[in-house]
């Protein structure tokens, strides 16, 4: 069954197989070697002074019998370093670096120092908790530490050729296996939070052992099963939380956790959201593996649930920070909300699954929203500090002096004690050459116009391309055969993404009208090389509107050009951003910026209440307030906040 | 001193001298004497089905020895039974009712005999915390109970003549002043929560006995005085705070308790809004008594920053659940405010004092802001569901849902467990009569125009009055003098509305132009049986405006009709609120509501979002939503949700 169905999808290309070379993307490709890496390595080894300390070295040379001491940091510390192992795997891959290679062999050496004789690995149980082992798998991360142990291991196999990792991952995987699954005499359980089943089909993917997708499979298929696993542990603890001691919770709050139902009768995004699309990513994975309909049903449910609901404009989810969760449909407060960077990466990983299940320019159009917009504004331009949250707009004043609005913050951090989006930055920037392409044996399929050179097998045919691309300040892109050995048609097909309302193609500067199936171009011929694809997207400046269920939006509107959503920022438009407004006449003008190369800014005519207006004391009058014309600039929200901090704003009110 | 001053300054009527007989508020009186009462009888006895109990009974009994038990509810849980005691003190003043007397009584013997030997009187102290008195009064609220006890006292000594509540309160008013000053060998503290300070002050008046104005003075004069205080308390509990034990915190948290600084020194309201506004009652009482020039600046910047900066528009107070309290200067959420009923019942208690001080016409705007609107919001049309919380605006959904809004109730509730705001809106509501006026020697002046008679001595003449009113739905008001004996001139001081925009009087029907000097008009003459001075005030419906830093409100209008702040419902206007909109232009009628007696809804065109584009699925477009006309209805924002539950909206969108 699992070979029966694989041909229909197509795949991502090797990491290897697609060298980035992109005006704009680059640079986030080079930071991340270059600056994050590095950087984070100091973080997680304490040295970054005034951030709060990682301990994720610490706790592991403590578990390894090399330094005495506490554990400290989450149950999870563990991750950060899995994290930074895996983009290091992914950096490796695309450049060599044998000092960066030293480093990461020396800490893998650590890691396999710290794991007991059974293959079990985890320095949180083991210093802390001994004897405590799957006691508390609701709350205690123990498969979810497993899951990053795993995705780096695999990373650093495959970009590095080295397996010392892998075994260690396989062996605590193997542990995970023995102890865990429907047959008599293991533990029918699943961990809080999802993340192992993905990280088991990676394992399955690199090592062709059919185990490992068995394994994810069982935890996919048992969560949220009756009798449920997850409440009954839950009873067993006397209903106290991990993170409460002392306190009797009134439930076990499963839809939290994913697990309150089936995961095929699921139908909403509900929960922490992190949670939620990393299971949902192994869930279509799965699907993929298994061509398991049923499963590729929930997951097309609960992908529009999410993104016809409850997905902000800018690719990010989580409307809440109580929870790090959803919270319900059209419930998208712009000024409270969480949209954690990680999330972002997670829906990512979803859509780029179900791009491999169905070529549907809707999933790739999510992937670079969420990839251009919240990601990237997770990581500011110095690359040495981090959102975790993602707000839609910003008072500086209210998140210091508001407590509704602590999460808000209004600069880029450091680090955080809770440290799982800066490293989740740097795996998925160094690990961008995934995201552009997939391929089935006849067709190459064009995700993500960023600039590179790629090889593969066509049809047959060795074919050697090179993808220009102006993205995204211009909308000029082509894909160049740069080698075709042989003969015989494939087909290229191009994403037209959704935002782009007119877009042309041409094969040699000749115009063509190619058949647009489900937002993708298809062009099969007999390439050769020196052939030349084009396609011209439409860049013109859009307002976006919200659904009127969207009760946060109304009376606004948002701006995007190509795949940019642009935000207003006080250090352009003075404070308070509120008193803006934006008619819906006004032309919105591109205009290049005198700041970082090639960015673009958008420029318009605008309203603001009148500067003397605010220097009235009363708070409430029955005059209404006077307002002047002046010029508003609006800049990409993903660079916000990297010049002078102050208020943002993404939805600006429209006037007539 | 204290005689010296006391001339220049207005005082508030006895209650017994005031029969109100007002066709609006006589059925809120009614419904608190008839209704409210008894049902908050059965409340603090926990016999109210499906609410949540109150206990305060209970746990008078168990430490009168009556019954065997444990202690439960709140530290202040005395206090349900204080106000309820209150409220009957009042409400026996205006109407004699035996059987109701007669269970006061009751319980006021079982209060009796659960005081302790020394006068001390506290359940939570005697049952579950023996030997633990005064051991954290920045959490426990020993004092706050003891003020509550203090105003019970008062009021049911003045509305019955009977003193055996008083003899309680003044023994432990004893006990807290040999224990409590400045003197050498007392401790120098305070409570975290204010309260006592204006309860003393309300003995000393009905005692003369200007010991409890002094340890009032004390209390107010030693609060946030270095070394402090609650610091120190702090530091000696090992930093725990009694509502988390096992927590350490990080601070002693004195801007909360407005402590942080003394009270002369303090010019912003922070903290938790209650014990602020409790604060500067106590303050201005002050003020008053000791003719304290600092204190009084003191009150008119905190005054000033408080209405100026911090008060919603309905007169309500305190942005934040977290803490119940105030955040900064134009932080006022529609969707996530706080808003207790008990604040604005503190903030009347706050202007009441300043309008003796001084007859400005603002302190009068500022009490019939937060009564007319938010206190009575309070409570619903039954007098047995009450709000806690007054929100702006309301997404039944949003507060099931949406974690950050689960304080937002969209419907009244029974009964709560920390059931101030119920006993409050009673003991005001009880004791209306004393908000009416205010006389000096030869002045009287009408603050409210309720409809009442009265009787009191004016320029050494008895002199009997009847206000007629149509407020709050008809702008006419007249004072006619039923009975002036003697002769000489006297003055008729009447409020001119800050929202009144061109307001007209006349003496026994003649136009006359009174002098105006700060919000109220004076008329001096020689006043005769049958005189009738009339006022006509502006009824015209107007649209506020909110200060452009006042973010939440940018674009938005309020409606206001008289005293009366409106609100949008969805039960006459449709889902989404957020929908609609109210073009600039548009005319406002006032329209008679098919409904309660007399109540006047506003009706106006508006624009909503096209019902067939409220079908569309996508979350994002780039076409501008259609709208279509239609009729929108306002009603008063103090009886929202007393029909259907669902949406509401006080600050609806402005289009031109």
């Amino acid at each position: 069954m699992l070979e029966a169905k694989k041909h229909q999808y197509s795949r991502q290309l090797n990491l290897e197989a697609v060298n980035i070379q992109d005006r704009y993307w680059s640079s986030y490709v080079d930071l991340i070697r270059n600056t994050v890496i590095p950087y984070q390595w100091e973080a997680i080894n304490d040295r970054i002074p005034d951030a709060e300390p990682s301990h994720a070295i610490r706790n592991f040379r403590i578990a390894a019998g090399l330094e005495e001491g506490e554990f400290a940091g989450f149950v999870f510390q563990d991750t950060d370093l899995y994290k930074w192992l895996e983009a290091v795997g992914y950096s490796l891959a695309v450049k060599p670096d044998a000092d960066l290679e030293k480093i990461a062999d020396e800490a893998i050496r650590l890691i396999a120092s710290a794991q007991q004789d059974d293959g079990y690995l985890n320095t949180y149980f083991a210093v802390a908790k001994p004897g405590k082992r799957w006691t508390n798998l609701t709350d205690c991360h123990e498969m979810y530490t497993a899951g990053h142990l795993i995705e780096a291991a695999v990373a650093y196999y495959q970009g590095t050729g080295k397996s010392e990792l892998l075994d260690v991952a396989t062996r605590f995987a193997d542990h995970i296996d023995d102890k865990f699954g429907p047959e008599p005499g293991k533990m029918r359980g699943y961990d809080g939070h999802q993340e192992l089943e993905l990280a088991l089909v990676k394992l399955y993917e690199a090592t062709g052992n059919s185990r490992y997708l068995n394994l994810a499979g069982y935890l996919i298929d048992e969560r949220g099963s009756e009798p449920n696993f997850l409440r009954a542990e839950w009873e067993e603890r006397g209903r106290i939380s991990h993170w409460a001691p002392g306190v009797v919770q009134q439930t076990p709050g499963l839809e939290y956790l994913q697990a309150h139902q089936p995961v095929r009768e699921q139908t909403t995004a509900i929960g922490h959201a992190v949670r939620a699309v990393y299971m949902y990513t192994a869930m279509a994975d799965l699907a993929l593996h298994r061509g398991d309909a049923s499963l590729l049903a929930a997951c097309e449910r609960l992908w529009n649930n999410l993104v016809h609901r409850q997905m902000y404009v800018t690719g990010s989810i989580g409307s809440t920070h109580h929870g790090e969760a959803f919270t319900f449909d059209y419930d998208l407060p712009n000024d409270t909300n969480y949209s954690e960077t990680c999330a972002s990466i997670g829906l990512i990983f979803f859509a780029h699954r179900m791009l491999q299940l169905k070529a549907k320019g809707e999933y790739g159009d999510v992937m670079e929203r969420a990839l251009y917009n919240t990601v990237t504004a997770g990581i500011a331009g110095d690359g040495k500090h981090y959102f975790y949250v993602n707000p839609m707009e910003v008072w500086p004043e209210a998140s210091e002096r508001n407590p509704g609005k602590h999460h808000v913050k209004a600069v880029r951090q450091k680090w955080y004690g809770c440290a799982c989006c800066p490293p989740n930055v740097a795996r998925i920037l160094s690990s961008l050459a995934y995201y552009i392409f997939t391929s089935d044996e006849n067709t190459l399929y064009t995700h993500l116009y960023i600039a590179n050179e790629t090889e593969l097998e066509l049809s047959g045919r060795k074919v050697r391309l090179r993808l220009d691309s102006g993205l995204p300040w211009k909308g000029e892109a082509k894909l160049t055969v740069a080698e075709a050995a042989g003969e015989g048609a494939f087909t290229l097909a191009m994403r037209v993404p959704g935002w782009s309302k007119t877009s042309a193609f041409s094969i040699n500067g000749e115009k063509i009208t190619p058949d647009i199936v489900d937002g993708y171009a298809y062009v099969s011929r007999d390439w050769r090389a020196g052939d030349v694809l084009a396609i011209e997207l439409d860049m013109e400046p859009q307002r976006i509107y919200a659904h009127p269920h969207l009760r946060a939006n109304a009376g606004r509107v948002a701006l995007q050009r190509g795949p940019l959503v642009y935000c207003f920022e006080e250090t352009d438009n003075g404070a308070p951003l509120a008193s803006l407004t934006l008619p819906a006449t006004s032309s919105i003008r591109p205009v290049h910026a005198e700041w970082r190369d090639g960015v673009v800014f958008l420029e318009m005519e605008g309203y603001r209440t009148e500067e003397t207006e605010l220097q009235e004391s009363k708070l409430y009058r029955t005059d209404p307030y006077k307002r002047e014309t002046r010029r508003l600039l609006a800049v990409p929200y993903t660079l916000w906040g990297n010049r002078n901090p102050g208020e943002m704003l993404v939805w600006i009110r429209e006037s007539e």
